[in-house]
């Protein structure tokens, strides 16, 4: 694949992340791929550190996304491991072998448990993670000097055109912990999972149970409510590791002291790396927030946004500038969701263009038409039937959409 | 919209259409766009017609419809009109009174009940269908000669780049039948509906309750296995009438004599129509086959089959000519189906790539890539869980689609 320019949707410079107590950083090449960059991204986790995750919804998952679902429950982790330009899924036994091999491996030099390295791949689906290339990867990255997080963003990326990272602090009595996430995705996105690879850092004391709920919560309202082109990866994964070492009474429950402000310091992190991951969409031109109210409940508005966002119609129609919201109308009545024609009102950013199943007779087009010249695009849709509610992000679809996917090659 | 040129999946020529008794059809200029064609199709059915009709599943359907569905369970039509150019969906009450206005027109001019009269419209949504136009088309209409079944194919037709048509035969005791259908359809082609415009004529004697049965019977084969883009439109519509001019015995069970014929005649009618749909699909370059089997069920196997023929991915592939059997993977994990990975084999055209969860060793390449570069796709899929399959079609995703989406003006 050719290099991609930097996408037009992108955030100006990679945002200022401190270090993480007990977190360090190591990139290396191992070459998966026949380039000359770092492909392999190694973490050191202190001793103690707790784990939590969510992984693909796919039945068809990759044998690291078994891996780590097996070592969740144990809450405990040492080591992330992370191979870009290989996603080793559909491999088989072989597969398998690999990611056996290459905790082993880091176990061998740690001193742990195999069970304590988490390991993620990205890359071609069905050609399997050579395990040579792997361990020698692994030796090189914990032989190289550490580094920042810039490089590690970089490290795990495939066809991103930016790295992608989000920090937020949060107050726990009297200290303050912070939280820096790493993330890669660019297509091959959709909801009902738990997006591609995302890893969020923290030096916060917390049991593993309550960061798990509190991760589960957070990518129910962020990652899961993303999607670039409705197609969910067999390998998507998001880790949360808390080091401890920030000194704040540890949070086991969720009344506990400071509690509240880290699980939203989490949903801010999780929401900011989902939300850089649209604007990583494959091709994408606008970045398109869809917000649905007045359904007959939050879930039922969200699928209701779901199918909008992954209309090609609707999304094309962006793309081209064009305030076509009889494909919202479309979108709305294919979801299957109780809706009713006559009730529906639909506008773009501030302008009402549709209200009690018609256009607005004679409504002020400019508005609209500069609008929808923007990067930043606001759709909004009333069902006028109850109080739910929900907002789902995504891109147009453009030629560079089907430039990049008809060229990759498997 | 420019005009596009012709489908290269198209066929060579539109088929030889015999007349079928009772039938006369017309077409005229009834200016809905500012376009100098035939965009209004008045079909005139003898007294005694027998009419079924399957129509769209949206929740936010057009009032064309509205107005079928309830004049369906009569059973008995004396006239069709199709408007091109406006779909007249979600136009509220305005929209309602226009399909009350043409049904009251035409069933002034034939001396017949207005809900013998039924309304398709295909173009636009948002904009009141103009009751002065539809008027004044239709009285152009009748006071015009007779034309062929490539005119009325070509009237109905929007962003279709040819007309489509098919006949069949069946014999019925000592009688011979003729079944001709026409339908037109593009884009806003997803399943779970009775595809675009679609209307089947037959000289048959047939009770409308059977021929009801029959119809919906042979939609879920294949107006309900077809895809372009998975969005459903709001007025998806195919009906079919039946004159009963060809002398045969009446049938009025599944169990009378032809019966059997007849049903066999009109699925083949369906299939060829909804397939020439696929081959006009926006953008298309690659008729593509998918045959899931191995399934749990037939269902099952047929909801595995859409989840593959939806994914951009595994139709962006295609277009790009790649073999890329991890994204057919991706699809089979996403559809949220009974499957095993470990169990699953995958082929192109006749070559197996993938067996057992991993690739084929040594697969040869040169069979597949021939395939590829064709313009006929087949994709087996066996999930190795049971005994269920299905059949769907669907065509590539790829620059043509951007290109026609993104510049059709609402």
């Amino acid at each position: 694949m050719n290099a991609t320019s930097r996408s037009p949707l992108s955030p100006d410079a990679f945002p200022d992340c401190p270090p993480v107590a007990g977190i360090t950083l190591r990139v290396a090449r191992a070459r998966y791929k026949t380039w000359d960059r770092c492909d392999l991204t190694f973490v050191e986790l202190v001793e103690g550190t707790a784990v939590a995750g969510v992984t693909t919804q796919s039945l068809c998952p990759s044998p690291e996304v078994e891996w780590c679902r097996a070592a969740l429950p144990l809450g405990r982790a040492r080591a992330l491991v992370v191979n870009a330009g290989n996603s080793n899924a559909f491999t088989g036994h072989r597969g398998r072998a690999a990611v056996e091999a290459i905790a082993a491996r880091v176990a061998g030099r740690l001193g742990c448990a195999p069970s304590d390295v988490f390991v993620a791949s990205t890359g071609v689906i069905g050609v399997p993670l050579p395990i040579d290339k792997a361990e020698a990867g692994i030796d090189a990255a914990i032989a190289a000097d550490p580094c920042g997080w810039e490089d590690a963003a970089a490290t795990i990326m495939t066809t991103d055109t930016f790295p992608k990272a989000s920090v937020a602090h949060a107050v726990i009595g009297d200290r303050t912990v912070t939280l820096v996430g790493i993330i890669k995705g660019s297509g091959m996105i959709a909801p009902d999972m738990a997006t591609m690879l995302g890893f969020i850092f923290t030096d916060a004391a917390i049991d593993p149970a309550l960061l798990q709920a509190m991760l589960a919560r957070a990518n129910k309202r962020s990652f899961s409510c993303i999607t670039v082109d409705s197609d969910t990866s067999t390998s998507d994964t998001v880790l949360a590791f808390a080091t401890g070492l920030a000194g704040n009474a540890p949070m086991a429950a969720e009344e506990d002291t400071g509690a509240d402000a880290f699980a939203a310091a989490l949903e801010r992190v999780c929401l900011d790396l989902a939300q850089q991951v649209v604007r990583d969409g494959e091709g994408a031109s606008k970045f398109i927030t869809i917000n649905v109210e007045g359904a007959t409940s939050d879930d039922s508005a969200r699928r209701i946004a779901l199918s909008i966002a992954n209309s090609p119609l609707v999304k094309t129609a962006i793309a081209g500038q064009d305030a076509n919201w009889g494909r919202i109308v479309m979108a709305v009545g294919k979801a299957g969701e109780p809706a009713e024609r006559d009730r529906l009102a639909i506008r773009f950013g501030a302008t009402q263009v549709a209200r009690e199943g018609l256009a607005v007779e004679g409504y002020d087009e400019a508005p609209v038409a500069a609008h929808l010249q923007g990067q930043e695009i606001e759709i909004g849709v009333d069902i006028g039937l109850g109080e739910g509610r929900a907002t789902v992000w995504t891109c147009d679809l453009t030629h560079g959409y089907i430039s990049i996917n008809a060229d990759y090659r498997s």
